[in-house]
């Protein structure tokens, strides 16, 4: 059965397609034109009550949330492809904890920028500096206490690679386009746990894609 | 072993003990008193980074974020007190997806109220009518399809009590506190939802305990 994934072109559904390409699942991509208000379309709002991407089926199951939707096939296919939950259920508690913090703490910190600078360009909006300040303040601080936890662990839930990491990259690559990827470069672990995660080929396969980045 | 929580008096905190309590896990609690900066002590920081609560410690085990510690004791004590994650991969999917949609729609909606309100009220600074009316709306659309799903099934996540309704517990009550209490109970499932799961013995029990709700 072949996955399908609604919404490639989006940052939230790129979580989505690496975790596949990990986990050795074959799936096909369905694009979905937000400017056209396909979003919105009756049929859609049934897979989506939010009218928000991504969302997978997979036969007859549905799911929505990009995390949910990531957890869910890690867990599935656990021991095909990279595993992505640690090896024990402490290991697993930690993954969650990472994870929790991109999902509270680093990806609205990123948002909030994406928001104000590539949507206000899109829209020719002028960008509030203040709300610029702000978010850079939040992300930097937060980038400070992934300094110190990755000088202590290759990566954020340990020495293996997983979901809390995967989950950082499609937000992580609009620093890139809005100019502040000296976030990350200007701390030396951070910038070598980048490196090391945005060369992997799942992240390189979806990102040379060429969807477009904002729609 | 006793798991030793910190914070117990703040909303988040609560979530990881009436998930301790359903799952029949022996705790302590151990206040942080954030007036005194006790969440700032260098001794905490180092078992919560970020200086939030709440963060547990089980042996030599540290876990923080609320919503990874509950899915850590739902998944260790599976077959111990209530099943919090459903049967099967499938349902645990759907647990996860109702748990993100609190995670990332639910709790930023009221949280901004919480802020505008309950902080503004504490520190004698007068609400902005805007962010009220803007989280309101975001909340009662939120609402609106919590409705619809819950016509459908009696818990978020199916007909079993879960981690995704759980975590709804107690920042909903806070609704009270600002009298705006009236988004639950002018929908029906929504209301029949909350009735139930406000009075399950676990929530009355930390809500009874009259931590105070803000520090």
């Amino acid at each position: 059965m072949v996955v399908k994934v609604y919404g490639p072109d989006f940052a939230s559904a790129k979580r989505v397609l690496v975790c596949l390409i990990e986990k050795e699942v074959e799936f096909e991509t369905l694009p979905i034109d937000i400017i056209k208000g396909q979003n919105k379309d009756p049929e859609f709002l049934k897979l989506q009550p939010f009218g928000v991407v991504p969302v997978i089926q997979d036969g007859d199951y549905t799911l929505f949330e990009s995390r949910a939707i990531m957890r869910y096939y890690a867990e599935k296919y656990k021991s095909q492809g990279t595993d992505l939950l640690g090896k024990t259920i402490e290991e697993r508690g930690v993954v969650e904890q990472w994870l929790e913090v991109e999902a509270q703490s680093y990806h609205p910190a990123i948002d909030n920028l994406v928001i104000e600078i590539l949507f206000g360009r899109k829209r020719g909006i002028p960008p509030d500096a203040k709300v610029i300040e702000e978010s850079e303040k939040k992300l930097a601080k937060v980038l400070d206490i992934y300094e110190e936890r990755l000088s202590k662990s290759k990566y954020l839930a340990g020495d293996f690679f997983s979901l809390a990491d995967l989950s950082h990259l499609p937000f992580t690559k609009y620093l890139a386009d809005m100019g502040k990827m000296y976030l990350i470069e200007e701390r030396k672990h951070v910038k070598a746990w980048w490196d090391d995660i945005s060369n992997r080929p799942s992240w390189k396969k979806v990102f040379s894609s060429r969807w477009p980045l904002l729609e």
